[in-house]
C-alpha cells in the first residue's frame, strides 16, 4: 500500500514471500536432481523431492517466524520440507538438502528470483525503448526549448530529448542484460565453501569410494547450473558477493535512468510549461481535494523509485565487505534491500511503459514557449555571427547587453540589437532571419538519426 | 521471511498495511471530531464516522492497487470509506475528509504509526539498558582484554564495556524520546498548506459566515492534535519534512547503536576468544549443515539491521529536498523506507532485549586471554614507569624492543626486560609486580560507577 | 575547485588541513595545561607546550604522508611536535602527549574544529532566518500559485512560502545548537578508554603515590573540558560514536533544509514562471556559451550540497558500528566525510545568506500566473460551495467536468459552470466572485503571523 | 591529512586541482585541434592554444573562487585561458572554447582524469592479483579454519581463501576495464546538446556555407575522441549521466572488494587468532601509546575506503536524475564525490599491493586453531558418515549431543561419540580417522586450481 510504484505489477508477485520460498524449493529440487545425475542420490528420490517442492505445502508464516531462531529461513525450511517429502517417501527424505548449507539454498533461490524478475524488467524496458524510438522519430524536427539550470538556453527538438530518454533505457537494458546473461550463478559451496559435505555424502552414499574432488565438483556444478538455468561461478561466493553487487548496481542504474525521464516529464508538464501531458484514463491522476487536477502520477511513481534504489544499492554494495567464509550480518542485510531493489526497479520499468507509450506531446505549446523570450534563446547564435565582425569578446558583450534590454523591456532581441551602436550595418539585415528559434536546432535531427540507428 | 530481525516482533504488526490503514482512518475520524468540536461538522456525523473507521471494513488489496492511479492510497481510501459511512448514514458521509487533502491523512496516519512504534521501541530500549546496567555493575571489576585495531591493547573491565553499550542504548532512547515527545505532529494543511478548504467548508457548513482564519486555524489544529495525541506543528509541513528527517535520524542512530553491541558480541564470541556466549534456548543458532554450531544469531540480526537503516535514513533525509507545496515524488519516496526504518529499528530493539538479558559472560576466558601475550598488554605501563628513569623516548624504545622479543619468543615481558641492558637495577624488582594485567585497569571501575549514576 | 559551494567561504579555512592540525595541537596543549592544573605536569612545561603548539612550525605534508604508516596522523604529529618542544626545552618535551593516545588527540581536535564551524554556520543561518522573516512579513498577503505534483493547486501567498523556508532554517539552527551546546565532548580515554596511561603517569610523575582513579578522572576531565571549551562526556567515546553521528545528522538536516529552498527557487525562477530571480551582481550566473543567461547559481550550489551531505552522513552513521575499544577502519572512515559534511553544510549556509538576503520577488508575475488557468486554481473552492447544494459527490463531478472544459477551451471556469445543467440558479451569481484567486488564500496570512511569532 | 589511504599515492596527484585543471585545458586544446582538423579553426591557432594549455600558467585559487560566481570553474577558466593565449597571439585567442559550453570542457576533463586514474588503479589491481595467485598456489593445501557467523565451521585451506580474494580483485579489474575501455566518452554537445554553437562557428568561421550537421558532427566527434583518446558517445550526455554512474559503480565495487580482503585480514590478525600478519617495515603500525603493538594499518586503510565509497557512489547514482538539458545542481553535485571515489579506490588499490605482496602467513597458527575445538570442526563430516547407519535425523541428533559434550568438557569428539549409546560398533573404529581436520578440506585444492586457471 505504501509502494504504489510496484503494487500489482508482475514483479510484485515474482518477489513475494511465496515466490522466494518456491525459488528456494526449486533450488533444493534442482540440487537433488543434479546429485541424482551424478549417481549420488537415487533418481526416484530426486523425483519425489522435485514433486514435493511446492511452496503451497509449507506454512510461510511459520517459516518466517522460525527464521529468527537461526537468523535465516532455510534451517526451518529444510526441516519442514523434509517432513513433506517424508510423507511421500521416508527414504527420499534422507536425500533432501544433502551435503548442503543454508546459504547455498537461499542464494540460489535469490538468483532464481532475480533471473525471473530481470526477464520481466528487460521486456518492459524494450517496450519503452520502442515507444521512445517512435516519439523520437515522430518529433525529430519538432522545435522545443532546451533548458539548462532551469532557464531557457538554446532551441533543441523534442525528438532529441526522446532519443536521449531512449538511450538511457537502452543503457539500463544493457546493464541488466550483462547481469541476466551469465551474472547470476548458482551457489554451491557447502558449509564453508569447500563442498566438503557434498563430497562426503557422495562417498558415503555409494560404495564408499571417494570421488575425485575436482571432477565431482565440476560435474556437480555443471549439473546444478543446468538444472536451474543459472550460471556456474568460478568459486563458491558465500563471502564473495559480486553477483549481488552487480545486480544492485544495474538496478540502481535502471531506477535512476527512468527517474531522469520522470523529472523531465515533470518539468514539461508544469502548468506554465504544458509541453507534454501524461496519458489519462478516467480518474488517473485525480486529487482528493482539487477537481481540476490531473497529476502526473506515472512520473511521480518513477521518481519515487529513483529516490530509493540508489540508497538501497549502496547498502548492498557495502555488504561486499563480508568477513570470513560467511558474514555474521552482512549476508543477512542483503535480502530485504535486494528484494526492494527488484521491486522498485521492476515497478518503475512497468510504469515507464505506460508513460512512454501514452505520453501526449504538444508541439504548439513548445512553439509558444520558444517565443517567450523575444529571441534571447538564440543569443548564442547572434554572438557567434557577430564574433568575426567584432571579435569574440565585443560580440559577447554586445549580445549580453541586448539580451538584458530584451529581458527588461520585452522588445525583440533583433530590434534591440539593430538599435545598439557598434553593430555593422551589414549585420543588421541578417539578424532577423537568425532569430527564428526553429532555425537554430543545430545537429538535433542528425543526432536523432544516429541514436535511432544504435 | 527475508527480514528475520523483525519477523513476528510487535513492531511488525504495528507497521503492517492494516495498521497503516487503521491509522489513516483514525486520522479521518479525529479530523471529523475536531471539526465537530468547532461546530462545523455535526456531532452525530463525527460519531458515525468514528464508528465506521475500522480497517477491517475496507479491502486493503484493492486500495493498494488503486493507489497506482493517483500515486497515493488516500484518494481510493476516501472513496471507499465514504461508501462505508454512507451505508450507515448518507448524511454523515458528506462530512468525510471535509476540506482535507490526501497528504493530511497519510502524514497524520504515518505519525500515528510512528508514535505507536516509538512507544514499543523505547520500552524495549529501557529493558536493555536495565539489563546492561546489571551486567556493568556485576562485572565492574572483571578484568578483560581491551582491543584496538583488532589487537590486544591494554586491560579494561567487562563492566566498562557493558557500561558503554548501555550508554549507547540510553543515547538512542534519548534521541527517540525527543522525537516521540513533541516531534510527531498532525498534518493539517489542506490542498496546498493554507487550510483554505477547511475554512471554506467551515463557512459553507454553517450560516455562511466566514470564520476568522487565524482563530479557526488555532482551534482546529489544537483540537486535531488533542484528538490524535500528536503535536501541533508551527506550519503545515507538506513540503517541510522535518518530522520525517528527525525520525529517520533517530532510528538510524538506534540501529547503529545496537549494531555496535552486536559487533562487540561477535568479536567476543569468536571460537578463539570465547569471552561471551549468546543465550541459547533449544535449537537457537543451529546450522543446517554443522551440528556443533551455536551461531550468534541475535547479534547477527542486530548487525543486519544496522547495515540497512543508515542507508534508508539517507534516502529519507534526501527527501527534505521537496519542491513546491507538495513534491511529485519526494513525498512518495518516503513511505516505504520510513516503514522499513521503523521495522528494522524496532525489530533490533526487540532482539537486543533477548541478547542483553541473556548474555553469558565468561570471566575465566577473559583471564586466559589477558595472559596470552606474556604481559605485552601492559607494555604501555612499563614504558610509563621507565620514562622518568630513562626519558620517554628511551623508555619507549626499550619497551618496544622487549615486546618484540616477547612476541617472537614467548618469554614473559618482565623477564625479557630484566635481561636487557640499560634497565636500572632499581626498576628490575618492580617490574614483575607491574605486569599483572588485573592491576592495570585504570579508572575502569570508577567510570562504570559514573556511567551508572547517569 | 570542484566544490564551489564552499570555495573561499569561512568554513573552508576552518576545515583545512592547517586548521585541523592546529586543533590537534590545541588539544595537546590543553591536555598539558589540564594535567598541570592537577599537578602532574610542571606548569612551565605546560606553558612551553602551549607556546609551541603552532601549526606553522610543523610540516603538514610530511605529517600527511607519515599518517599512512600508522593509519592516523597523530603518531607522526606527536613525534614532530615533541621535537619542536624539545628545541625550546628538552624537559618540557617529556610531558607532551603524556599518558595519551592518538584517538584522544584526533577526536578532541575534530570536536574543536566542529565547534568553530558550527559557530560560523549558526550565525549564517540566523542571518538567513532574519532575511526570510522580512520576506515573509513583506509578502504576507502577496497571492501566488500554490503548486503540488508540478501543477497549479490552489492559491497561497509568497509570504507563507518564505515563512516555511524560514521555519526549516530555524529547525536546522535548533538541531545544530543542540549539538553545539553540549554535544561536542573532549576525548579522554587513553589507550583503550580506561585512562590507565594518564593515571600511571600521574603516579610516576610525582611522589609515586597513586591518585584515586575516580577523583583524578573527574578532575582531569573537568579541567580538559574547561581548557578546550568542549563538553565532558559520560564515558570515553573511542568506540561510542554518538557525537559524530549527531553531528552528521544535524549537518545533513541543514543541507537538506537549504536544498528545499533551492529547489523552490529553481521552480520559481524558470523562464516560464519567473516569479523570483536571484540577486545578480555583475557577471554572476553568466554562462560560457549563452550571453542572455543569468543562471540561478546560488540555488544550484545549495542543491549540489543537499545532494551530497545525506549520503556522507549515512557513511558516518554507519560508523557507529565500531567494533572493540577502537575500530580498525570505522574510526578512520569518519574523518574525511565529516570534514566534507562540515564544508558543504557550512558553504551552503554561507550561500543561503546571499540568496535569502538578495532574492528578487516579482508579485506581478505571481498574479499573471494565478490567472493562467481560467480559475481552475479555485476549483476546490467551487466544489466546496456547491457541495451543500448538490451533495459532495455531485458537486465534485460537476466541477471536474467544468475544469475539463476550461482546460481544453480556455473559457473561464465560472462561465463554463454557469452554462452547465444541474447548477442551481442561486449559485450562478455567486460563482464569479468566488473565482478571484486572491480571495482564496485561506489562513496563509494567519499562518505567517504565527510562524513569525515563533 | 585526514585520508591516509590515499595520501601520497599516485592517484592523489592525478586527482588534484592542478591535474583537473590540466585535464580541462587538455580538453580545450584537443577541441581546437579537432576543429582545426576540420578546417574550422586555423591550424596555427590550434597549435598556439595547445602550447598555451598549461595549468602552471593559471591561478588555481582564483579560478576556484571565481567558480562560485557561475557555479562552475569553466567560465573563469575560459576567460583566464583566453588571456594567456592572447598574450601569445590575439588572433588565436578568438578560437578558444569556440562554440563550446562549460559542461563539454568540465566533463571531458573529468573523463580524462578518470582515464588516467583507471590506468593506475588497474595496474595496481593486476599486481595484487598476481601476489594473491602466488599465495593461493603456495597455500593450496595449507589447512585452516573456515569460519561462518564468527565461529569455527569446517576446515578449508588458506589457498582457497587467497584464491577468493584474487577472484574479487579480478572482478574489480574487469568492471573497471569495462569502463576504461570505451565507457569514458568525450563531452561534445554545446549549450544544450545540439552542437548548434559548434555548427554556427563552423559556418561563420569559413565562407559562410553551412556544413551538413550530421556530417560535421560525425567528423568533429571522431576527431575530438581521437585527440583525447576517449570514446565517442552515442549522444551528448550533459543530462544522460551513464558514464558517471558506471564509473561510480565500478569504483564502489573495487573499494568493497578490497574491503573484503581487509576484514578477512583483520579477522585473521587478531591476537587470539594470529594466522597472518601485515608486512612490517620499521615503525609501520606503531601506536602512540602502546609499544608492543604492530597495528594492521594496511587493512585498516582499506576498510576505511570501503566504508566511504559506496555512499559516495550512491550520491553519484542519484545524479542520474538530472532534469532538463543540464541540471541545476545534480551535475554540480557529482564533481567532488567522483573525485573522492577515484582517490579512495585508487588509494585502496595502491595499499592493497603492499598488503598482498607482503602478507605473512603462519600455517602453524592455522594448525593450532584447527585443533582448538576437539574436532567439533568436523562434526558435519561425522554426521554425514553416520547418516546412512542411523538415518539423517538421528545422526545429526547424536552428533549435536556429542559436540555439546565436547564443548563443555573439552574431551575429543571421537572419544565422546564412541562412548555414546546408539553408535554402531562398526563406526567407532573409523571415527578417529575421520577427525583429522586436514583430511576434510573437500574440494578446496581443486577449487584453487580452477580459480587460478581463470
Amino acid at each position: 500500500m505504501l509502494s504504489p510504484v510496484r503494487a500489482g505489477t508482475p514483479v510484485e508477485a515474482a518477489t513475494g514471500d511465496r515466490a522466494w520460498l518456491q525459488a528456494m524449493l526449486d533450488a533444493e529440487a534442482a540440487l537433488a536432481r543434479a546429485q541424482a545425475s551424478l549417481g549420488t542420490v537415487p533418481k526416484e528420490a530426486a523425483e519425489t523431492i522435485t514433486r514435493a517442492a511446492d511452496a503451497g505445502r509449507l506454512d510461510l508464516r511459520a517459516l518466517a517466524l522460525a527464521a529468527r531462531e537461526t537468523a535465516n529461513p532455510v534451517v526451518g525450511l529444510v526441516k519442514a520440507f523434509t517432513a513433506v517429502v517424508a510423507e511421500q517417501d521416508a527414504h527420499a527424505a534422507e536425500y533432501v538438502h544433502r551435503g548442503s548449507t543454508s546459504q547455498d539454498v537461499l542464494d540460489t533461490g535469490t538468483m532464481l528470483v532475480a533471473h525471473r524478475v530481470l526477464g520481466i524488467v528487460r521486456a518492459d524496458l524494450a517496450r519503452s525503448a520502442r515507444a521512445l524510438a517512435e516519439l523520437a522519430a515522430r518529433h525529430r524536427d519538432t522545435p522545443a526549448v532546451g533548458r539548462t539550470l532551469a532557464l531557457h538556453a538554446v532551441p533543441t527538438t523534442f525528438g532529441l530529448r526522446a532519443a536521449g530518454w531512449r538511450q538511457l533505457v537502452l543503457d539500463a537494458e544493457a546493464r541488466l542484460a550483462r547481469v541476466h546473461e551469465g551474472g547470476l550463478p548458482v551457489s554451491l559451496g557447502g558449509a564453508a565453501g569447500t563442498l566438503a559435505g557434498y563430497l562426503e555424502y557422495a562417498a558415503v552414499g555409494d560404495d564408499g569410494r571417494r570421488p575425485d574432488p575436482g571432477d565431482y565438483l565440476d560435474r556437480l556444478a555443471d549439473a546444478y547450473a543446468a538444472e536451474t538455468g543459472l550460471a556456474r561461478p568460478v568459486l563458491p561466493w558465500h563471502a564473495l558477493r559480486t553477483p549481488v553487487a552487480d545486480l544492485a548496481a544495474a538496478l540502481a542504474f535502471t531506477a535512476g535512468a527512468l527517474g531522469k525521464i520522470a523529472v523531465d516529464v515533470q518539468s514539461l508538464v508544469r502548468t506554465e510549461v504544458g509541453e507534454v501531458a501524461e496519458p489519462g484514463p478516467d480518474g488517473r491522476g485525480s486529487s482528493s481535494a482539487m477537481p481540476h487536477k490531473r497529476n502526473p502520477v506515472l512520473a511521480t511513481l518513477l521518481r519515487s523509485a529513483a529516490l530509493q534504489v540508489p540508497a538501497l544499492a549502496a547498502a548492498l554494495t557495502q555488504c561486499l565487505v563480508s568477513e570470513d567464509e560467511r558474514s555474521a550480518g552482512a549476508w543477512h542485510a542483503e535480502w530485504q534491500p535486494l528484494r526492494e531493489c527488484l521491486r522498485l526497479a521492476g515497478g518503475a520499468a512497468h510504469t515507464a511503459v505506460e508513460l512512454t507509450e501514452g505520453l501526449q506531446v504538444r508541439p504548439g505549446r513548445m512553439r509558444d514557449n520558444l517565443a517567450l523570450t523575444g529571441s534571447q534563446i538564440v543569443s548564442e547564435r547572434l554572438a557567434a555571427r557577430l564574433a568575426p565582425l567584432l571579435g569574440k569578446a565585443a560580440a559577447r558583450e554586445l549580445t549580453t547587453e541586448a539580451a538584458r534590454v530584451t529581458g527588461s523591456t520585452g522588445r525583440p532581441l533583433a530590434e534591440v540589437l539593430a538599435g545598439l551602436p557598434g553593430l555593422p550595418p551589414a549585420a543588421v539585415g541578417e539578424l532577423a532571419g537568425l532569430c527564428d528559434p526553429a532555425g537554430y536546432t543545430g545537429a538535433a535531427a542528425a543526432l536523432v538519426d544516429r541514436a535511432l540507428r544504435h
